[in-house]
């Protein structure tokens, strides 16, 4: 009953890239830190949804769950659409989650924001086409 | 003549958040990287947009242009918005810019993609709210 819950959250897409992104993010989160149960659930087009994964980490063994937005920014999906599905009221950052007749703390993590690794990966795929081309 | 110019392309937001992490970023790579000459274009709702952003490169001392969008994946966006706003056919990678009567090189660079780096900004974020709530 140690275990964490992580939700990662994609956008969806109708092309395969975002889910594809978002689950081998997810695998990375499993090798590296193997204290989370880790799930993806998409705010729109793919499955599973975001009440779709939460549906499912009910029946984990966890103690808390940390629904965190694979998102650059803070926006209208990261303010307004992904706390509407998981039943947080907009500017909260935590609720009460109910599994197993038990309650237990649901707390929603921030976008990546203004991260100076976005800046070096920018500057590598700029690199990296110029060597291509 | 020896400058780079690198269009980082934000997808727009009617909140401040999208525009604010490119501005910021960009800044982060004029910081690190002074051969480059760095313009943000955003796809959608802000301005500079992308075409204005490209107009503003035709005066600047460059001698080739790479367009790099601020994206986690490829999709709808990446694959076919961007390139119809360059004039770059969908697929293509490279296309000759005009630029005070000389014709330079643009090309276009990669989104994110499945960077281990973002597994671990996931992990980082998930563990600030939990330590913060």
């Amino acid at each position: 009953m140690e275990k964490k819950g992580l939700l990662l959250v994609g956008h969806g897409s109708s092309l395969p890239y975002n889910k594809e992104l978002a689950e081998t993010v997810a695998a990375m989160i499993r090798e590296a830190c193997p204290e989370y149960i880790v799930k993806c659930g998409f705010m729109r087009i793919n499955q599973p949804t975001i009440p779709e994964s939460l549906e499912a980490f009910r029946h984990e063994p966890i103690d808390l769950l940390v629904v965190v937005p694979l998102f650059l920014a803070d926006g209208i999906h990261v303010a307004k659409d992904i706390p509407s599905r998981i039943g947080l009221p907009e500017g909260e950052k935590r609720l009460s989650f109910e599994i197993n007749g038990r309650s237990i703390p649901l707390v929603y993590a921030d976008p990546i924001g203004a991260e100076p690794l976005l800046a070096d990966l920018m500057v590598r795929n700029a690199r990296k086409v110029l060597a291509q081309n």
